[in-house]
Formats: C-alpha cells, structure tokens, sequence
C-alpha cells in the first residue's frame, strides 16, 4: 500500500530533548501511526535511557539512533521540514501551514525519505537547526498559546502526513439501510397506530401520509433498527385495538 | 471569525479519566486548538484535583466542569460523538474515520455544540457511553497499535476539526521570489564566471545556455537570495579576472 510505504520513509528526528516521557510519548505516537524511524540529536543520555522502557512503544524505542549532530541525522533524506510554533522570532525560512505541508509531504514521500525535525521542550528548534531545513512547518495553534507539548505536536503532525484525503468522501461504515419495502411498512404500521389512537383521523389525508413517509426516512433507518421498530409498532396496534 | 465559534461549541468530555497528567495534557491541546469547554465524567477525584495545576492550560481546567453521568454532561449538545479504537469489540454503532468525522463536525459546528467523548485510558468507552453517542469515530492508526494516548487523541481530533481545507490551498508563506530581470542577470553571471574559470568554453552555446537557465530557474531564488548570489558572484568573476 503506498501509505504504508510513505510512513516507512518518514524520519522523526527529536533534536535536544530532555524530557524522557515526551521521548516516549513521541515513540508512542510514531507507532500509532505507522512510523518506527526515531532519530535523537543531543538528546540528555538520562532522558533516553529513561525513555526506551515507554511502554507500548518499544517496536520504536528499540530501533532510535543518536546523532551528534542534525546535518548527520539527515543526511539521507530528500527533504527536511523543521517544525516552529513561531513566537516573535523573525523566520528566515519559507513557513508552511501544516494542512499545506501535509500534501507536499505526502507526494514527496512517494518517492524520497523525509526529516520532521522537533525541537526540545523549551526552546524549539535553534537558527543553527533551522538552516538544515528545506522549509518549516506550524500546526495551526492560536497565538496566544501556540506551543504543543512535544509528544502531542508528533501525534498532529503524523497525523496530517497518515491522513487520507480520499477517506473524507469514503462511505460510512455503518450497518445495511433500511429497504424501501421496510420503510414503507413501518410507515403503514405508523399511520395504522396513530390512526387507532385517535392522533390522526380516521381517513388519513394525502397530506399527512406524505408527511409521515418523510418523517419516518428522515430517520434513516438501518435494516435491524426497522425491525425493532416493526415490532414495537406492532405490539402498539395489538394492544390499541384489543 | 467562524473558526472561532466553532471552537466555542465544542465540548471535550473526558469519561472516568484516571491519570491527572493525562488530564492536563488534554487542556492543553485544548488551550492549544482554542477550546476551553472540558467536561469530566466520573473523574477520578485525585486525578481531577492534581491536573488543576497543569501548566499552561490554567484557564481551561479552571472552567473544566464535573458531572456525575454522560447523560448531564453532554444534555446541550446536538451531536454527541464518541471516539474508539475500536479492537475487537463488535460496534453497534456507525464508525467513522477521523476524517470524514472532522467533514461532519465542521457542518454541525457552526450552527450547534457538539460533544466529543473520549474513554478511559485503560477500557476506553463502556457500551453504555457509547449509547449516548450519535456515531463514533476512530482516528486511523494502525490496526496492531491502534490506541493512542488520550492527551495525543484530543490533540489529533481537535487538530482535525480545527483543521482548514482552504489552508491546503493557500499560498506558501514566504519571501517574495526573485524577478525574472534578476534571475536572468543571475544566469548571465553564471555563465561569466563558468567561461572565466574554464569550465565551459569561450563561446557558449545556445544549448549550454538553455541549461544553465533551466539549472537556475529549479533554485527558485527568492528576491533576497538573488541579490546574495550576485554579489556571490560578481566577487567570483572578478577574482577570476584580476
């Protein structure tokens, strides 16, 4: 499958982080979504040791590299993204919205390995790592509170790369429809029982019965729903005219 | 703005969390995505207690509010959405991927509040929770590690709907791109400085040229860096000339 392809060629490159539990939680997010290539850059020996017993991450954790530096840490890949929650800093680097880096990634990624560069927990990305990257990238936080806790600004990103356009038009996975037949039927069983409850006359008009007919589609219906709903308003009927 | 009314209607609720740093992590994807209406379900009293001092999501713990059934805690809302991992647990609901979720909760978002559910770390929603769902979503991790942490699943969901189809389009945020006089003038230097250090012969030819136009327009040089690159090169030429 070429998604699963695309994650295989995906770099998540942690530069400087200190936070052994954010290291974790980074590795947790990469195996959600498919992603088991981690590579650290400075990182605080303690964090690291700390972080490879995260549970449920250990496929990811296992297989992290150290780098001493960023240049070699992505030194295989096509395209570098670094990611900024901006701040006031001036950027001296093309800034793309995540929606928008998403789909370049997503193409280049077909083709070439890719770096998605984070930087540690307090001060985001240096100037320094920043000129390794080919472009940056920014979730669309607000501004008054734009920065993401590490393991969390992973997870979005993954995320965004993973995510399927196409699925958004995919059908819904949900059990069968209703036939018409069925419908119809318990439309008739709805009319018999308002009918002999006295809700509606008892020569129900063109007018009400249409209006019953789209009351009861605009239910929508599944197959074993109509069912229950057949038995419910059959029980009424017995019980209303016994 | 819409987007920001929007984010007023959403109600985040949190059912039978037990971890306080889970809670936190939550507000402050939250805080992050501009959504301040946390709800907890049966909340481990400890853990509520202790995720009030989160850093940097004070104001939305401070609002955050307790009841004691998913029933009460979603009673405003005309959506009622829970998310799953869904496992093995056979689903009586319609599932939707994360996606076409985040299609339909934009619609609904900007007439009317919508509640996203989130389970328990550990069983995440019981059936009865999700009796109160109108459907449920899953956001598309991978099926042999499909449950994600709950701060990193709030962030993915609230990224998702806060999410901007328009932004995939918008233009790339950057320096203006360097006129095609510029360019050119770049081109014309280029070939100078190749002609004076031998790499090309005194009379270039015209396919030569071509190919060093072409090699120049790839760089796509902003307005900035062509000036740089002349002066890169107007330096160049003449050290090779002196």
């Amino acid at each position: 499958m070429a998604a699963e392809s695309a994650a295989s060629r995906i770099r998540v490159v942690l530069v400087a982080p200190r936070n052994p539990l954010n290291i974790g939680a980074a590795a947790r997010a990469m195996s959600n979504f498919g992603v088991f290539d981690l590579r650290l850059v400075n990182a605080y020996d303690v964090a690291f040791r700390e972080a490879r017993s995260a549970v449920k991450a250990h496929d990811v954790l296992a297989k992290a590299r150290e780098f001493p530096s960023v240049a070699e840490a992505v030194a295989d890949c096509a395209l570098v993204v670094g990611t900024t929650a901006i701040g006031h800093r001036v950027l001296e680097h093309p800034l793309r919205r995540l929606e928008t880096a998403g789909r370049i990634l997503r193409a280049k990624l077909s083709q070439s390995p890719v770096a998605l560069l984070f930087g540690s927990e307090k001060f985001g990305l240096s100037n320094d790592d920043m000129s390794h990257c080919h472009w940056l990238t920014r979730i669309p936080t607000r501004e008054a509170h734009g920065s993401m806790n590490l393991g969390q600004a992973v997870a979005v990103c993954l995320y965004e790369i993973i995510r399927s356009p196409a699925a958004v038009r995919q059908p819904i996975e949900s059990r069968a429809a209703a036939t018409a037949a069925d419908v119809e039927r318990f439309t008739a069983m709805l009319e018999e029982v308002l009918t002999a409850s006295g809700y509606v006359h008892d020569r129900v008009e063109g007018s009400t019965e249409r209006k019953l007919r789209r009351l009861v589609r605009r239910m929508q219906l599944n197959a074993h729903d109509a069912q229950v709903w057949l038995g419910m308003l059959r029980q009424i009927r017995w019980k209303l005219l016994s």
